[in-house]
């Protein structure tokens, strides 16, 4: 519970916290659940962030090996991290070859090898469920809970988990404005894609679009989505900094920029607000300070 | 637990962090303390930092008052702080008074008023003391437990903490090169004081000398001291920052500095390093990153 926070949002916020998970954001969960029930010894990914360093650090966990197929204009700490929790990393220039391609290179090369995406997945959402079993345990019921949105497997993870649960808070997500692909989807009732890779600062959320297997969950299982500004997301970051005492990664704070961005919408309601992670460079993190 | 900080300091490091306790650091522990136990209505004290938070958001949830003596160049976010707990700010030039005068002042206009001292009376170090009461019933024991020492209020209830929960974990106080009045108080086996207050960056270190209460307790209670230089001090924040996403402000970091300044005495030992606050200046913050 945040009662600074709570003051100055209008809301009774109380906020879930992902950045002392291992490896310090909730990717750990999905990875390690993935790593943990897939047969093969051998998984290939591509992240350039949370997912890369989650797998990396679940596989030496479990004696398997991974690779993370990354750009090679990658921030140092993030390949530095990835190698330090054992994994190996394959930079690639993305003008000469996409991700995708190069990871369908390397199981071509290595077909023993499971190929595993960072949400779509039904691992990664069982694996992500178990923050929603988590939540439903707790004494405290809310009103609301806000989750940012990115390609949809923490949220989905979340319905699963509260389903299974019986817990019938409604989910929220947060998603950039600048890429705003599922808000999209849930208003054409089908899914839609962002034009390219959003430059958002929340880097967590640039995916082009849902999983197939994150949609088929949240299209029905979503309350709404929250757009947010990229200020906003900047907001959520200084607010966690002052009033939480919180180091929050931009795509982490999203969920506090949507108390900002709907303000009316959860006034007076009790809400939670997922922090996904904490993973953020100094420099960055500097700048946002500002 | 903390891998990466593990394999980076050679020790078995642990993490009590403080910097998400009520007002942000351990010194509402102190602070409710007092203020439920002493029979007056009004409590006086100087503090330009964390007593004085912890100590009116103890008042407002007691539904007593509080008058809190600063310098009047404190940063203006501890000022709002205060009375948004409801305390009353007493801002002085301390060029004219000092802190310890106005409190005596304040305090002869209200007679029946509390006194109260951020480290030198028994209702605190009881205070402090549930914060070893909570190590003691871990699974995990610790060879050491690293404490930042200021006026040694924190230090003085974890011994005394650990005494009556029977636990034999070694108390090792961290304390500013700058300011190291309770190591040379402990090598001289009498209390020492700093000349003047010193300007090291941990502000809450900042006292001139140990508090006499907590004095009789560490001179026997404490397994020694380490000296910790302000650049061990920057090094521990910035290692927290990057290593364990924990925002901890430069007094909090301290435990870590020292781990840092003696990394011989304690490699391949288990160390819980206590991270005592998180409240820091972002102008500040941002200065420690680079």
């Amino acid at each position: 519970v945040a009662p600074r926070l709570s003051k100055i949002l209008g809301a009774d916020v109380a906020i879930a916290s992902e950045t002392f998970q291992h490896t310090g954001s909730f990717k750990f969960r999905a990875a390690y659940n993935v790593a943990l029930n897939v047969p093969q010894r051998e998984i290939i990914a591509a992240s350039s962030g949370n997912f890369g360093q989650g797998l990396a650090y679940a596989c030496q966990l479990l004696g398997k090996d991974c690779t993370v197929v990354m750009p090679d204009s990658s921030a140092k700490v993030k390949i530095d991290a990835i190698r330090e929790y054992g994994g190996r990393v394959d930079l690639i220039n993305i003008r000469h070859i996409s991700r995708a391609d190069r990871v369908t290179r390397l199981i071509n090369e290595s077909p023993e090898a499971y190929r595993a995406s960072a949400y779509d997945d039904p691992l990664v959402i069982e694996g992500n469920s178990t923050l929603g079993e988590e939540l439903a345990a707790l004494d405290k019921k809310f009103d609301y809970i806000l989750v940012p949105i990115g390609g949809g497997g923490l949220a989905s993870g979340l319905v699963e988990g509260f389903t299974r649960s019986g817990y019938a808070a409604k989910v929220v997500g947060a998603e950039p404005q600048m890429a705003n692909d599922a808000a999209r989807s849930l208003r054409a009732g089908r899914l839609l894609e962002n034009q390219g890779e959003p430059r958002t600062i929340a880097d967590g959320a640039r995916t082009v679009s849902l999983g197939q297997h994150n949609w088929e969950i949240l299209k029905e299982g979503l309350a709404g989505i929250v757009e947010v500004s990229e200020d906003q997301i900047a907001e959520g970051v200084r607010l966690l900094y002052r009033y939480a005492n919180l180091k929050a990664e931009p795509t982490g704070a999203l969920s506090i920029g949507a108390l900002l961005a709907m303000a009316t919408q959860f006034r007076g309601k009790s809400v939670c607000c997922i922090v996904t992670g904490g993973n953020v460079d100094a420099e960055i993190y500097k700048r946002l300070l500002e």
